[in-house]
């Protein structure tokens, strides 16, 4: 070990950290795993940096985790004892913004709030957008092919990412800083970096494609009585008004009920309803966008596919509303021990997944708080189980409740966290024998010695 | 050669075709290469068949060429003497139209045009669509990436395509029909196939993502006085209408030239100008869009952004405005040979592109009939380039001119129309050292053999 140290510090010099001054954020990410001190910490500066490092910890064997915003919550990049962490921390800024193109040019490390700012300066809008938005980088959202509450208008990190700079496994730098929407010379080599979480490379620079700023953003709460009913807006409003929608999350009762009655927010209809949707759309800044969003929603109401409905008429509104979708984020300080899960179902089958779950749930572990949520427009539910003395047979229980269903339907057990190592054991679950045979076909062809992010997703 | 189209027919009986029961139409694609009958063709029904097939020619070191509509225009389809065409002809079929997940399933060799009009039939919109849509298969716009009109709203074949079946060089099956928008659970590997060309793997099936049918649908024709002046329109056309603009095609001064004075179509307006724009929009169904499309062409037009416009106010207007875009498939009879590129240029060099375009082409072939025109707004630009008494000397010096000037300014040697045989040895104007020694890497370790569609790409 002291030998492959004793080379990077000679080629990296105080770019590489040992011992107590490798501070205590790069032991853990944030996916709950008992904090891991690496052997070493490498802050580079440059792509150059990076591909030294790789090229001395490939000459040596030496696994390498990779370390963005440790946001992730898969573990991933959670280090590994024996491990060295690569930390992207210090490669951090635009380089530029081209209005022409409407590209964005940054650095792996910079945080995704500040390419949203500098974008937003811009004139343009980021189309990647999650919570960990403070502190997630751009390089972490990538190998993650991040997800978040805007996927249905602008996809997930893969679509908004046009070019990489990527260092592979043996320090080679690859580079395609892409600005077109269009290039077909030659394989795509950007896709298979993007969303395979740091096995097959480091990101190291990345462009980003931009989309104009939403000019007349609209905010409902809507309660619809079904699954089926919130679907049936779904399509409906997608057909009226193509391309203006950007937030369509689904709350199950029991997620509201937890909210008013555990969380302490006010109810947000008079009485109760199965699902309760937060809708967002663009309507463009002419008076008559607006206009027809409530309109339509009052059509709606009228054929009586929603139940109830409140528009925000002030940023506060608005808050008002996300409030109800943010919960989860309190549940530590009122529920006991929670697992999480991030699944896809297909949306023919979502109502039959929640029904199942609502009678599975009570009838397995009666005192279990559980709560159904998500971008359901991406067939994306998220599901928190809260259980007192959560034991690991219990833990267990649940999660081969929710991956065979999800399983059993054509779901993915992950629908944006990524795989990382917690749901390691799970993949092939979601995945077939010949798939995963593929997987590793791709990983032994990039990474043979296998050092980059050992024991993730495969 | 002999013993593997014995292993063939053993296999698969009359599904394989040899010397004079080979129609003529597999011997050529659409990219103008001397027609080469392949040694055998094989007709397949099912993936197994594909699947037979493939394991055979594996065992044999057998090369072959996948064939869909054969409407290619880069060769790759095209046989090579020696070589076993694989036609996915007779897979054609739409199995599954999922309305709930706005999804289509369908084998790879169903037309485009099919897949078109059962999505409308069911209510939804294909946004995969190209000229060639009567004959051209999903199967082979997902292996080309195929692009087209409509990339600027919905994206090339790559973001439309959620699942695939594929099978390995060695015939292994691999198969995802995932329906939907988020699924991180490993790899996605799919996207792999999407543009390499069949020389990866055959794509046998493909879950197809559906987009709301547009219903209100704008076109106009726009002349600005210069490319700036249309990136303006562009920009604050989709910041004033985010998510409306289907089409933005711009047809240089020379295109609308040879479409008004060789083609014989009618001038467009009174004047001549720099550049002729045209732009539809989906403004959807309510009289507010129709009137904002044109309150908005207006105010360009006062501001002098545009300086004169006409809008569609019936069918045959519109089917008159794509007359000018249309005329580059006329101009065989009405040109000498031409060379046909198919580049990207970045948007804020795409001016400077044009103008040095301009400078050359007269100073160095004085007869030359050249136009430029296509998707700006996708950084994508034809230019057809007509001499009389083409040599092959002229021909080479005009695509060194082309092809210098797009890598000089990080541009695309090929956009949408893919790299085939007939753009390979140009490849690396586009793409740099690591590029293709990745790109290599990925070859072998999906066909070590080097089986499937060989000199292809790489």
């Amino acid at each position: 070990m002291s030998e492959v140290i004793d080379a990077l510090v000679n080629a990296l010099g105080s770019q590489v950290r040992i011992g107590p001054d490798i501070p205590a954020r790069n032991h853990a990410d944030a996916g709950g795993l008992a904090p891991t001190p690496p052997s070493a910490l490498i802050l580079p500066q440059t792509t150059e940096d990076v591909s030294a490092a790789l090229r001395i910890c490939h000459a040596h064997r030496q696994s390498v985790v990779t370390q963005g915003g440790l946001t992730g919550l898969a573990g991933g990049a959670h280090p590994q004892a024996g491990e060295i962490a690569l930390s992207l921390e210090r490669m951090s800024g635009i380089e530029e913004i081209d209005p022409a193109s409407a590209t964005l040019t940054a650095l792996a490390g910079t945080p995704l709030a500040m390419i949203q700012q500098a974008a937003d300066e811009a004139g343009f809008l980021c189309g990647i957008d999650l919570g960990a938005r403070g502190t997630c980088t751009i390089g972490g959202n990538i190998a993650t092919n991040a997800g978040g509450n805007q996927v249905l208008r602008y996809g997930m990190a893969r679509r908004n990412t046009l070019g990489l700079e990527v260092v592979l496994a043996d320090g080679t730098v690859v580079r395609s800083l892409n600005k077109m929407l269009k290039n077909n010379a030659g394989y795509d080599w950007t896709q298979l970096f993007i969303g395979s979480e740091g096995t097959l490379g480091v990101v190291t620079r990345a462009v980003i494609g931009l989309h104009p700023k939403p000019l007349g953003l609209q905010t409902a709460l809507c309660a619809v009585a079904s699954f089926e009913d919130a679907l049936v807006v779904l399509r409906q409003f997608q057909q009226k008004h193509p391309g203006r929608l950007l937030v369509f999350e689904a709350m199950w009762r029991e997620f509201m009920t937890v909210a008013t009655q555990i969380c302490g927010l006010p109810p947000a209809f008079e009485d109760e309803h199965d699902v309760t949707l937060l809708i967002e759309a663009d309507m463009g800044e002419d008076p008559e966008g607006t206009d027809a969003f409530s309109l339509l929603l009052s059509e709606f109401y009228e054929r009586n596919l929603i139940k109830d409905a409140v528009i925000a008429q002030s940023r506060a509104d608005r808050n008002r509303f996300w409030a109800y979708r943010e919960t989860p984020y309190e549940y530590g300080r009122f529920l006991p021990e929670e697992i999480r899960f991030d699944v896809s179902v297909p949306l023919d089958r979502m109502a039959e997944a929640v029904a199942h779950l609502r009678q599975e749930m009570p009838k397995q572990w009666p005192d279990a708080v559980y709560v159904v949520f998500g971008h359901v427009a991406d067939s994306n539910i998220h599901i928190n189980v809260a259980i007192s003395d959560m034991s690991d047979d219990i833990k267990k229980g649940v999660q081969s409740l929710v991956y065979s269903l999800v399983s059993g339907m054509g779901g993915s057990i992950s629908a944006e966290h990524g795989i990382g190592r917690i749901k390691r054991p799970y993949l092939s679950m979601s995945r077939t024998e010949p798939e995963l045979a593929l997987m590793a076909t791709m990983k032994q062809a990039l990474d043979p010695a296998g050092i980059l992010n050992p024991g993730r997703v495969l």
